[in-house]
């Protein structure tokens, strides 16, 4: 890896230097061949949802993609197949068409629904030698009535590949979270008196958007009161002095997602303020530091929890403590009081603890971490100041 | 109704001047009641879906909503649970949670998971007295497996209402096509040799952003033959003269949806541009023509292919020829081969046929109408300009 950060002043305007090293998809190939196709002893794997194709292809622009021996085909709908073959590093593209129309020179049409064109990519392999992954039951009851036979479910051990985040994807998630970054440093220093939380979210998605990058979800920019709403959406509410300012934003770059949550007080915080931020950074300090392979996945959720109690504050913290991070904003595996699973090497898991108090307004700090063999990886470099 | 709207000049910024009036929900739920409880002769409806849901009460803040004679209850994620109670205009909240956790005192709390909840509000009825809308298979069965009985499926006749417009739904999608087309006529002003399209998408989204509106789908801003692409992405492609300029929009105003699709040709248009232009232009405004209330939805899309065949290019016309927009930027009905219904009065459906030419570009118009009675309404006022 050669990434090279320098913090070039407070205002945190990286320098960044990135070698442009691609992913290789044929390598990612041969890693799901091992893991999940001579794993479940089949010889084709049918996989579906637009993360997980992306993953195999680099392309999101197809619905199904089926690996064998042979390689990868690619299933389009007919209006994504230009993207689809531009964008696909590796496989072949076909797309498909139902109707009785002409169709052009340049498209490789199958004729028939989607499960049609499955079911012919499939024709002579026993049932057994099938796997998919899938993104819901209902299509795989779909594809079981269309093939007239159960096929084995290789959702799990495809999801648990994708976890285990390579050196490349790491590197996407770190470059994403430094666009984020900026874009919330440049939100700061925007901030004045009767500026509109509309106005600061518009400039961060435009920050994003004329990079040629996207966002992994909708800015969250929520001032005052507002920010008692963990997942509040801009208003026209002006910002006004000694009021919180919650941001929580993404950047997503080259498919990969990034995600931060800040909240700061505009002026001078009051006593309360403080001692409610302080709270949630201790929570969140003392979760993050359980953090390494092989821990439970609810055993960070349970120190921050035990914190926020010690303050008196856990019955304000109302969500879960984190989330893994991909092409996904949100993946496996999760960090709550329901999680049952273990940490792995590769994760990229978010740690967020929060508390929100109706009427009044809510605090929430978030950094994404890379999991490791001794512990974790910050990716997220953004400072904690909090009156600004 | 009370729309006024003066074009002031050739630059499409209209005056709007538009009462305030509230959608009533309260009457709004007595036609559900009518047209899908009575007509269903159940007692209890569980409605899922966020728009769905946002229909029947102004929020998509609750994760199932039950209707019955005492009134409608709103089941919510507990960190949505307080924009629920703020945007819904009807109805009671509850938020749900499973973990053995503290909650506040603001919070009205069910222990359990959703289905725990839905099954506990519906105790004590018959199963053939509960009626389900619900978006996929999956939660039908899940509920059903929940209830150990089967429920009955009124999600076609929900969709149904929906679909039939009330006139306040209408003002709030012209308003929505007013704001796409401020937003498009800016994005064509700032055009100009090397700008990008990625810049272009950035001023369209900040525009309708920092207004207080979100957008219906992610912009369309192609250039050249990034045009072909009926879905093309924003990129660093830098516009040049003589090239396709295709924007395709939609701003999101009090949750209701807009869609609008122009092409345009950056400086001086060639004689094979014009010829692909004016053959699309005629076959929207045949197929448009078609359109009222209780025609086939094919029909229209039989018009455009036909006139496309006329003209050598129904081959490159790789997409159906509209949807309906509504809360939703895709709902029915849809307009394509395959539309086996008829349109209804009330419907607002897009009408956008195109054509797309590898390595050359696509053009593609769209507007939005209203089935009426006797023909159509249109929503969209943008001209059909073309060299600009």
């Amino acid at each position: 890896m050669n990434i090279s950060v320098s913090l070039t002043d407070k205002n945190l305007f990286y320098m960044i230097s990135f070698d442009n090293t691609m992913v290789d998809f044929k390598k990612r190939i041969e890693k799901i061949w091992a893991k999940v196709v001579e794993k479940n002893n089949i010889e084709r794997l049918i996989v579906t949802g637009a993360s997980n194709i992306y993953y195999l292809s680099g392309t999101d622009a197809a619905s199904a993609a089926i690996l064998s021996e042979n390689g990868l085909l690619l299933i389009s709908p007919r209006l994504e197949y230009l993207r689809a073959i531009e964008e696909t590093h590796i496989g072949k593209v076909v797309a498909f068409v139902k109707g009785d129309v002409e169709v052009s020179e340049y498209e490789e049409i199958r004729r028939g629904e989607l499960l049609d064109v499955i079911k012919d990519a499939l024709a002579g392999l026993e049932p057994d030698r099938i796997g998919l992954v899938a993104t819901s039951k209902d299509f795989k009851q779909k594809v079981e009535e269309k093939l007239g036979a159960q096929v084995k479910d290789a959702t799990k051990d495809f999801t648990l590949v994708r976890r285990q985040k390579e050196d490349i994807e790491i590197k996407m998630m770190i470059m994403a979270s430094r666009i984020a970054e900026q874009a919330l440093r440049r939100a700061v220093d925007m901030l004045e008196p009767g500026i509109t939380e509309a106005e600061v979210a518009s400039e961060i998605i435009k920050f994003f958007v004329r990079r040629g990058h996207t966002f992994s979800f909708y800015p969250i920019v929520a001032f005052g009161e507002h920010s008692a709403h963990p997942h509040a959406k801009p208003s026209l509410k002006k910002l006004r002095e000694g009021e919180f300012v919650k941001i929580d934003i993404g950047a997503k770059y080259n498919g990969y997602c990034s995600d931060i949550t800040r909240t700061f007080v505009f002026g001078r915080a009051s006593s309360r303020q403080k001692r409610l931020f302080n709270a949630v950074l201790r929570a969140q300090r003392e979760s993050m530091n359980e953090i390494k392979s092989n821990i439970d996945a609810v055993k960070p959720y349970q120190t921050a929890y035990k914190i926020l109690k010690e303050e008196g504050l856990a019955k304000y913290f109302n969500h879960g403590l984190g989330h893994g991070v991909g092409i996904d904003i949100h993946e496996n595996p999760y960090l709550t009081y329901e999680s049952k699973e273990r940490l792995l090497t590769g994760d990229v898991v978010t740690v967020e603890p929060g508390v929100y108090l109706a009427g009044y307004g809510g605090i929430r700090i978030e950094d994404m971490v890379v999991v490791e063999e001794n512990g974790y990886r910050l990716i997220t470099l953004f400072d904690k100041e909090f009156e600004i």
